[in-house]
């Protein structure tokens, strides 16, 4: 342990990924939180709002003024979207880094981002700036960043499952994504779809395709790390009767005839977090709940040029949060998996 | 109703199904359950195991034996795989008509049966003659025939989904399918993977592609209905977390462009159980609960020879159980829907 | 089925028990829906809300204006409460009879009803003459009434559970009931609470003991069939993370020793809908889901003058939808048990 | 962190129970798994088994027998009852301690035990040395230990949700427990009603009154701790449709008129894992979840002599291995909380 505990603000503290990240950073040994706020909770001890998250009162939250973030070295935003393109140049201007678990700075091409989101970006310039934080693709460049757009769910659970695919040179016909979400992925949204009685017992795909905001997404970042012109991309999300976990089945034709599962194991076998399941299993839910963890499975199509990838992250964690403190991790020069658990409780 | 009200048996009754097809026999107007067997429970009341079935302590759980279906007009087998190829002779030849909520009769290809269900088919004969129960395709084979090969929950959620498209005449370069069934489309099966705590909260695909056993049947049935030399398929069955529900996401690439929303509308107009949702609506394993209902939707895919369908059944209802007495109204001359309940409660 | 079909109105359409009262009635061969009014969807189609209840366009929800329900046989209230006080007196006044499924017209004290409702009551002579709707303590009344009180759920669950104990003549030191419901009890409401992440996977108690609005509404009715003076009652609610059910652990305590399993045995015999298990058997949620009945199961307690009743209903049927058509039934002079499946789907 | 780590033994680990104390052990600072045993997966590594645990092979499931765990400081029985009665004293011998998570232990009376556990019991000698391992009533015994009755779950939850109230000396004339517990509590088991489509969407008590196993252990534990010559106590399991969590709902019925509250309050301020909520807050499972706290309130009840106690703990957590972990905290002499995180995700 460090004699000096870095500061750590979270701005928009009480929804499911806030909550999330300030139970990891609690028990995170190098850092300590300094400020939280939350509009719903404001001026209320973090004890008293979750009581099964610390028996301290020490910690209230505040709003989400820079100044009460003022002296923090990395701020996270769990806020809606819209929120950190309007905070976040103050944060950075106080010295402290910026993660946003938002996806205010994922888009890079600002019309396509106003057409999804559905709203003016004020912010185009950090857009610029921002790096994707994809550790397992990024590494690099969020060692040296400011300005973090921690990656949406979906687009981290189809780019693990596709970056070592992607890297082959190999080019790819036709790619979809038949992708499952935990409820939790929507956020603590007061929605008729949300309450238990309408969730519970059912399952269905809640966008046409490619209009759930996570489809520029993946069609950009498959573009940067590749040489294509172009990808045809099919992705399709689906709503799943249980709070944590994601899931998506990608499909993939590709060019030529290739060797994946090799390749796969190759690829990932020096990161900490991602694992590639032997020939013949499959990936659960369950093997990342809770944890930082990715598993992979890559199988034979129907013909010899395609694949099938399957890939699991818990929404909460690798899909949002504890991916965030990885980030984090990266940004303070600290162990990459220090304060993120390797091992999973399956319940 | 009728005056006389004609005899029913049922093997194989304590299973998921078998219950389910009981639950729906005791409550139809033309028919009377003359017989019900099982195994587990021989010579107990049905009343005694399944209190909430029925107080009547008239009908008793017997042996597969044959004489006890004597004099039954239909007889249902709702019995594991391998089980209904022993018995439907001596049922036919009692004269009653047999339907077969197994796979014993569905495969027309017995090489490919016993490939995929690992045992030897002894009753090839039957195979020949059977006719494949879904009503939608086969309603006037139905009617004529002695034998029923009630088709596979997926196999009725997929081809009802494609059913329009493949009369089109028009050929499809690639047909991706996922699927996902709720627990019950296991059966009542003491398997570590179907325990409470294994399945809950978690979400998983559980065969390898191209490796469940209703794919052969999904291939089959397509190449029935269509002028394809062969059917470039990819099928994936994925495990919910819930009871009772199907639902099939459909990925179809066409050789040409085609119009498919408003030919689905009309082909399935006069259908009384197959709905087809307007644009822009998305349906939910919700909206079939506990009927025998399929609801469907189609949606342009990621270019313009691609296409979507969202098809959702319950499993245990238009997948089994509602769907073999829908085949059974057929085969005596009933109404079609009588018995099945055309409304569905949510829950 | 008669010729002429009665005409029924049903205010408050779109929540949970409107629903499920909708779902009944449509299935009712004897009667026919007239009006169904609803802010939310006011002047939407009920096929086009609700594609799974039915798929004809007639049906469409107007404002809960009394005209609207003009020349309506029975209105069915299924609002929140102080919405049924402010319209019942217009419908009565056209010549309908009301049946109102929320508290309005339960408690009979006025000062108890406002301090548990925390509003004004403005209708108490209606509550004067109101019957309380639990058919199988007062059939006979509630055959004579104009307006109905159909009892709160929990009521129903633990005064079915007690009734034969009650009508004992002896008395009871001390009754203690914790029960649990499905979170649908609660009704289709934007909470934070009933959210699927928040219910799901949880389970608590969510009142402060004797505080919930249905301990008065026992304890009224308790003290209305015996001849105590006061009742010892403790009464504790707790949400269970499920759609539909509702289970009552009831603990008594006589004076004196008595032999109870028979006496509910024969108490209910000739009740459609109540059924007593056998010794040693224990009712569970699943065996009522969807229909109508009541199992109860009566077990000597921890002393030879304690008793533990346990007694589960559908909280949405026997608790709210379905008993309202029992008392339809009732009131119309038509079969009581017609429209309303005795037999249940446990799933 | 120590230089040298204490070595520990699993002997049944591949049960819920097992998995999670591995689990737990795997991420301990001061301890280095030198065993495990599973006749299940005797000879595959852990790694193979449960991917998600480990990515290390080092760790290979063995036979139970004792050799296979000399040189252990401290040898967890995770298994089925009566085993460990047949193990426990090699192991002892071996000069290794013993905490057992069975039931072998816990009943000093034999007969009592036999009659609950249906089992010749076959060491008697070594019931009477053990020490129940509840570290609030027993913190001091536990630390001079050499084998540990490590606590039923339901009598943990139960038992720290009545000792404030059995230490004021005030005697009881009732005490009554409702107690709920999710599937897990009853291990990984192949019987029907853990099937994933019994449990879910349903609740049922599952025990007559005072059958369950727990009783005798719960009435032993209050006898022990209290001057009382013997206890009235009603006690009532059921089974809750997830997958961890336990809430006790107890109501005590006492000779005098206390103030318990606060007592409740002061008796346990400083124990690390147990927390009294404030006046008029409840306490959820899902505060619990996957941590070894337990949460406790404690209001009024009908009259000014009764009092409801309400107690959630994690049946796997603080009801199993986190307990056992806690044990051998102290039993080794570590800090008491080591290993054990204090704070909660509620997914």
């Amino acid at each position: 342990m460090t004699d000096k505990l870095f500061q750590i603000g979270v701005v928009g503290a009480s929804g499911y990924t806030g909550i999330e990240l300030i139970r990891i950073l609690l028990a995170h040994p190098a850092v300590e939180i300094k400020a939280i706020s939350s509009r719903q909770f404001m001026s209320k001890s973090l004890c008293n709002v979750y009581p099964y998250l610390t028996q301290s009162d020490k910690l209230c939250f505040v709003s989400p003024d820079p100044s009460n973030f003022d002296g923090c070295d990395v701020v996270f935003f769990a806020t809606p979207h819209g929120v950190a393109m309007q905070y976040a140049n103050s944060m950075l201007d106080q010295g402290s880094k910026v993660i946003d678990l938002s996806a205010d700075f994922r888009i890079k091409n600002i019309a396509i981002w106003q057409d999804y989101y559905k709203m003016p970006h004020v912010a185009s310039d950090l857009v610029k700036e921002s790096v994707y934080g994809l550790p397992e693709l990024f590494r690099n460049e969020i060692a040296g960043a400011r300005l973090i757009a921690n990656p949406g769910c979906y687009p981290t659970a189809v780019l693990l499952g596709l970056l070592p695919l992607l890297r082959t040179g190999v080019s790819c016909k036709k790619i979809i994504v038949d992708a499952c979400s935990g409820v939790s992925g929507a956020g603590k949204t007061l929605r008729d779809d949300l309450l238990f009685c309408e969730a519970n017992e059912d399952f269905r795909s809640y966008a046409l395709p490619n209009r759930h905001r996570h489809y520029p997404e993946i069609q950009q970042m498959i573009l940067a790390v590749t040489a294509w012109k172009e990808v045809n991309l099919t992705f399709i999300p689906h709503l799943l009767p249980l709070n944590c976990g994601m899931h998506a089945t990608i499909h993939a034709a590709t060019e030529e005839e290739i060797d994946l599962p090799n390749h796969y194991k190759t690829f990932y076998q020096n990161e900490p977090f991602i694992h590639v399941l032997d020939k013949g299993k499959l990936p659960a839910v369950k093997m990342v709940r809770s944890s930082n963890n990715c598993f992979l499975a890559v199988h034979p199509g129907g013909t010899s040029k395609e694949w099938v990838m399957l890939s699991v992250i818990d929404n909460l964690q690798k899909g949002a949060a504890a991916q965030a403190v990885q980030n984090m991790n990266i940004l303070l020069r600290l162990p990459e998996t220090q304060g993120l658990n390797p091992r999973t409780s399956s319940w």
